[in-house]
């Protein structure tokens, strides 16, 4: 057992602590203004100081980071493991919304490429990989419906029926994120394919071009009162008939879930390692705050339940980065599912911890802490919505407690 | 002791869920509309629909429930008490946005309508309280500062300086509610008239005219994402050597610290009352997506820890509803003074409470709990400003703790 | 709506202060001399500093108050409401273990007197509650037992079973209060006449003399460490095959059920209330403690993180008496019944907030808060077995969420 | 970074796990019978049963392993560092009371040993080290003190002064774990020697036998109505001038803070692991009970609300767990002052964790749980104490918020 983080990862760290201090923290006030003066103002992926910041991170090595080494074959990002690229994804959350953009490494878009680096045709590749590795498009993954619950993948109802040579999609899907923005040009969309074969292998993942016939955006979703324009929103889409060609399946008819499985397992340590980065930067926000502002004589950071919330921020930051490390280092030596409770842990204990921490946080800054002045309340909203992506907190407590039944009994 | 509300309650409470069922809430999608087609898109208080409203809560008899009988030798409202009002303002809170405005009982008119009714001069009264009592116009209370921690009234830096026949008013102030709405004609302003007074004789209220010259609307803050325009949004102000005549002081030089504290306990009974509708309205939302929304062959309804927030909120609800009608009838009994333990108890309590119940009843909605589908996000938000409105809850345990102490010690 | 309580209560709540703290206080140290005097351990009720306060109770008119005027054509108490008889039952708690006994008002006697004052025959009045009333002998009230959940009284599987002119009664019983004393001389016992009747019509009640032939104390249970050998510990109990006269059946066969419910409602009003005591004396100790002790030298009720303490209990004190003085005011004016939820409510709410105020009392109190210096760490536990006495938080939960749920869907 | 145990570890793991099983907890109820036959009630280390299994426990190479292999310049213990003994120490948690006193790692012998080590004398050694390294007899730490605050050291008031060849030691101490046992022979008494010395340089530790003229043992201090005589009991102890050799002082005058430091790291460790060794045994009796409990109809394993206990126990036991692991790593890596933090977390963390996770599995045990019939209560206690033991939470809370907010200022 050995708690040092290696060579490696140390080195991408300091150069992605550069990076980021000297480059896309000064950048952020710059894309706002550059943002609001677009005429689509969901074309976010095209506001120029990002291109910069692209070019830039491309330059510094900094590109496609989250990609592991050998993806069926062939290699495409930077060969990290997961245990190594857990810290850096901890540094783009701290960082602010950029950081991802800039790098390559934002989802849904890293999902997508997974998925297409490990289930694609070349054709496929060449299509839609392609230009995502190079950042010159960006994709949607359109699972979740809103009239089933999210919880369970096989809900999902959406049909893709076979016709001739082509499948044809039809179906409701919401919450699709990024899919507001015009250069999202592909969604990855799950949808049944065979309502009477087995649970688990009824379901097909396909790709349809957001230009296709018969695609529908239907309106924006609100998180809270943001539109989160800023990584192109989250959209109600409807796909009227939609035609695509046969070879727009990704891998086999039935692999939608597992699939989507193999899609989760890395994503969700990079959503909660960036969570992480916001919980320590909300902890480095509230005690800067907490030094600085004096109320009946004293600054907040002489008072003992501040002080109480600052140290239980740190307690609770320790135990929960440790948790995704370990969840990150099973996954690259014994895989999935040998990572299965862990994964299933850290999708429990992430969002409640940090919302904790942003709570107070926020409270800390006083009225101040949930306006547009400081990025608290914007990042509370983000956090909020962790607690039902993937199925809500208490489904993934029923699953991870009937397992934990099954090994006591055991 | 005796826990049924008398007749009278009972009588205009039944009015008004008549009323609120029956022309309010089928009014929230004209408004939602007439309100998107305005041209100043903050002038909210000009909507068609809201003055036919109002029309007919004057013709039923619920216009101005909130005042008092008597104030000054005058009467201005119902003539109900507090204990009377309390069970109103939660029917108005429960029925969404409208019912406040819709019968004139909205903040933060009301406090302001309180105020003039009992230390306006004749004048004030017939050129501010008149229009206010008709609807014919709105008003804001302007205390809070973006530089001070706002959880002391003495910190309120603003100045205001006699100079012959005019105040000059400078200084800034923010969060303002209703102040971005071009129909909010005046502010009651608080500011310092004599730094080197008593700590609680140095400041006054003066009645600033939005159209005053040196008046800035500066910009709307945010909660959340939400820019609350529907209600007038909340404002920055800068008041850059503003001139009022002498006559727009309310009450004497010294007085402004005194008439806040008189403002501020009826107040917080109503905003208590409100929150608590929150909670109910949240609680049989959540009770009736619970029995609707299936998942894993069972309705929410069924799963034990829903069953557990249901329970949960219904007990806490209960008893927070006791505590804020017994702090109203301190106020009927014993007045501010003697009811000030409790109205400090239901400032620490009703928030905290109502925000717990909120955010079960979005994670029993999902992912459309947090849209803009229900209006759950949109209360979440709303609510969580109580817990810094008027100071923050540590500001009010830490000095009920103190009197705690003092009183365990006599 | 009226907060204020009645003259009497106000003038009985004085007189009942006063005996406490001039003669009940003192004796404390009295008793625990006497009691570890007995030659047997467990025979608490023979003490002789108790019968000189129960003597003088009398004289004081300050016995039985707990029994309502009339029941069935006879007055047997003081003749209070449950809302007259609420806070004197609050005072009772407070001032600790000696005072329930002093004044005749201890469970579960006070169940047992209510039982028989309902529902006895003439004979059983003349034998055990004639007795009782004038506290000669002491009771139990035997239901709870080891192999099936308490939750539900129905479970009750001890079998009453007639032969000839007997009962026969066979079972193992657990947690039966106050039977180690050798004088408590009476056993209510709630066992099952008819297996094959309706599920609330199987049980009966039936008075069991401790002296019995088959009537085994078989070990006393302990509490956390205790065996509350201070008011008769609690008992496991094994009835082998014990005979009992057809007359000493409590109502008539197949009323168990409905006589457990009729006991049930005054008797947790009372608990709850002397818990509430128990709260109110636990936050003067945390005051007191606090204002005396310091450390890193300032007194611990300077240090933010106490006060938070403090107001919260207060907070949710008041809360929670108001609930519960709702619960006894709708047993007066709509009955058991009526006040199902309250009911219900009460017996959630209260346990846990008694025990957080008692965990921040303790922790105040550093090492000596666990210890046998202060009687914290012993209301601690006694208040922890509320949370399953007459079934846990969980259960009650689960009923209170199937009614709001259906009061909902109404 | 690497989460696997070592071999060496997994090994020991192994052999400790097959003798618990075999020999440790099938002796548990000979233990009770034997402690309970003895004259002296809190003589517990000389119960036959417990001998037999140090004799093997010895064979197997089980003895000592707590102690690192080299202290000043000899070899004592099996030489594991503090990660390799922390898994070990878990499992000794795990299986009850029996297991340290049996492997010769209970506390509080096992800092007692560590001091000795490292700063006694060879005639120190000799005389207390050696006999205490061999199981023959036990020792206590005497250093809180019932009239200041133990939250902080340097308040001990104890006075040892100098008087020709000798020191004399006066004052009063409790909560002195051991000490009622006959057999803890003697007492490493913390004192001050210098009061006018500089803030940590007032203290000295020194050795006291326990039948030196003047010692007295006060009387025995409860937990929760428990005595702990199953492992020494907790002493109040008085000192009344008593006398010994110059040369009974452990290092030199004034070392007394430097010592009590020293003792403390791997002591927390011990202690935090095993608690987390109580929790995984909590859950496993939850689990169990759960699985076979039937109530309304179904087992408590289906109840939603106890599955959510299960989830959390098990989320909150793997991060604990890892931050204690790393706390243990730090010192090894970078010593007692580099891992300053995580040693402060795990005190703050581990207490708050354990007690939830064991006050579910007591609930899942309805009222056995808070009885003698299952460990849980006892454990409850002992883990309450935690609570404070080495000074409350909030000092470290508030120590740990300090270090943070100069972090962050840097």
């Amino acid at each position: 057992m050995d708690f040092a983080p290696d060579a490696r990862t140390e080195e991408l760290r300091t150069a992605l602590l550069d990076f980021l201090d000297t480059r896309i923290a000064p950048a952020g006030p710059v894309f706002d203004e550059q943002l609001a003066a677009l005429d689509d103002p969901w074309a976010w992926s095209s506001v120029p100081v990002l291109d910069e910041l692209r070019a830039e991170a491309r330059d510094r090595g900094l590109w496609n980071l989250f990609l592991p080494g050998e993806t069926g074959g062939e290699r495409y990002g930077a060969g990290l493991t997961n245990l190594q690229y857990a810290p850096l994804a901890e540094v783009t959350g701290r960082m602010g919304r950029l950081a991802p953009a800039a790098l390559n490494c934002a989802a849904p878009d890293t999902g997508n490429m997974e998925v297409l680096a490990m289930f694609g045709t070349p054709e496929q590749k060449d299509r839609w990989l392609r230009p995502l590795l190079d950042g010159r498009i960006r994709s949607a993954f359109a699972m979740t419906e809103p009239d089933v619950a999210s919880s369970d993948a096989t809900n999902v109802s959406t049909s893709i029926r076979r016709e001739g040579d082509e499948y044809v999609v039809s179906g409701r899907k919401w919450w699709i994120t990024g899919a507001m923005n015009p250069q999202c040009e592909v969604f990855v969309v799950m949808g049944k394919t065979d309502p009477s074969a087995d649970r688990h292998r009824q379901h097909s993942m396909i790709l349809v071009p957001r230009d296709a016939e018969g695609v529908e955006v239907v309106r924006p979703m609100e998180v809270f009162g943001y539109d989160d324009r800023d990584h192109g929103g989250h959209a109600e889409l409807a796909f009227h008939d939609v035609r695509v060609p046969a070879s727009a399946l990704v891998g086999e008819e039935g692999a939608g879930f597992a699939i989507a499985q193999a899609r989760l397992g890395p994503g969700r340590i990079h959503h909660c390692m960036r969570a992480i980065g916001v919980a320590e930067k909300a902890l480095e926000m509230m005690c800067t705050r907490a030094s600085e502002r004096v109320a009946f004589g004293r600054t907040l950071s002489e008072q003992g339940v501040v002080r109480d919330w600052i140290a239980e921020s740190r307690v609770r930051i320790e135990q929960l980065r440790l948790l995704v490390l370990k969840a990150a280092w099973l996954m690259d030596t014994v895989g999935n599912k040998g990572a299965h409770t862990e994964i299933q842990a850290i999708k429990i204990a992430t969002p409640a911890t940090v919302e904790w921490i942003l709570d107070k946080a926020i409270q800390v800054h006083g009225a101040g802490g949930i306006s547009q002045d400081f990025d608290l309340a914007a990042a509370w909203a983000g956090n909020r919505t962790l607690r039902f992506a993937d199925g809500p907190d208490e489904v993934h407590k029923n699953a991870l407690a009937k397992a934990e039944l099954r090994r006591q009994a055991r």
